[in-house]
């Protein structure tokens, strides 16, 4: 199974609470006397986890980066979630259930920042197409801040399948869109959501938007073009998390 | 006067639609057959701009970076406006007026993103800490998407002042804290308001925070412990707008 490289006190700890059966080996700066990484340590001598104690030089020489604080881990990458798995998950939906559907986001830190507004907006699931979109790799994992051991995260290959599959599972699907003149806050999301967001520069592929119920755009200042699109993705989530609240 | 290096050719194309008096100079790849930049040197020669044909490798030297696209220019930063042009700036306010105040954001990608948020969503100024701000430099004028050329920035040594001030001058001031039991969509945006958020470890001073009139949280999982702070910035200026709209 593939691995990826996590670093620092914080996303070790969170994968040790978390998901602990997916770390293949941890590796800790010799003679650390950091408190944390003390406590880490006998964690993984309970859990009976592979761990070794390597030098700063030898930590730097395999990470390429000096912000590991002592500790990386090599983790199993999941094997995501596939159309199929889709199917048969979307089924038990409920009209409270939101998903958020990532068309080609290809900025690693971004895709990263989506995810983890996905899961601070508790989505029932992220859908991500397998072409053309970032791969789920270490800066990934970073700027989720380990959001990818919590969400149901589904890789397709093609959008519109996944599209349909939750139309025809009495899913609302909104396409966010810069030029749409519907504001998303015309919308009544009192039914089971999906939003889709695209990526920056070309926003989503026309037969995606095609496919979608609505299009809608976050009304903003004619000074700018657009706004970042994991902020775009944390108004819509907030937006929709704040109607189903009422 | 301070310069910075901006890149690309959106950024040069919107500075010198905004703010050519800001460009001390403008660098340009050698043969370059790109007709966005050969109508960026029209423009140049009929504004009377200084400008230069370089090698790419001059260019990498300089920028140390290959993603400029084939053009740079050096930027006259602007001096930013202190707390005694606030006080004269902040008496002209309305009850649709939004004010931003940014306490201590050390990431220079989280305040440019923050900054490019504040121009999308039409605020009136941003108040920043002059002390452990991250400074307004090439990184954060790109995240921000030159969204520095539109907004009123206004950099002040004492928060706790700039917030009274804006209380004297009939803004409501509500500070964001993951911590706090209210929250932000229980809160009627009717008045001036202005709204502070902290640093994503440490979040808003204690001094800061004690002085707002309100503390509110944006509800999240309990999976996670924060949004990233242009997320929050976004989702809190925007339910904002929202409420000024209806």
């Amino acid at each position: 199974m593939k691995t990826i490289n996590v670093y620092g006190i914080n996303p070790i700890e969170s994968i040790i609470e978390k998901k602990p059966s997916l770390i293949k080996e941890i590796f800790i700066v010799e003679n650390c006397t950091n408190n944390r990484i003390l406590k880490i340590i006998s964690k993984l001598r309970t859990l009976d986890i592979n761990h070794f104690f390597i030098s700063k030089v030898e930590i730097e020489k395999k990470l390429k980066t000096t912000s590991h604080q002592g500790i990386f881990g090599s983790i199993f990458i999941e094997k995501y979630k596939s159309y199929k798995e889709l199917n048969g998950f979307i089924k038990n939906s409920n009209i409270n259930d939101v998903v958020l559907i990532l068309d080609c986001i290809q900025d690693p830190r971004n895709l990263g920042s989506c995810l983890r507004t996905a899961n601070a907006a508790d989505v029932k699931a992220v859908i991500i197409n397998k072409n053309n979109s970032a791969p789920i790799n270490e800066l990934v994992f970073k700027t989720s801040v380990g959001a990818i051991l919590d969400l149901e995260i589904f890789i397709v290959p093609n959008l519109v399948n996944a599209i349909k599959l939750l139309k025809n599972n009495n899913y609302w699907v909104t396409g966010l869109d810069g030029n749409a003149k519907k504001s998303l806050y015309d919308i009544s999301f009192n039914s089971a959501t999906a939003v889709v967001l695209g990526s920056e520069g070309a926003g989503m592929k026309k037969i995606t938007s095609k496919n979608c119920d609505l299009i809608a755009s976050i009304p903003i200042s004619p000074n700018i073009d657009s706004l970042n699109v994991s902020v775009a993705t944390g108004i819509a989530l907030f937006e929709i998390k704040r109607q189903k609240s009422l």
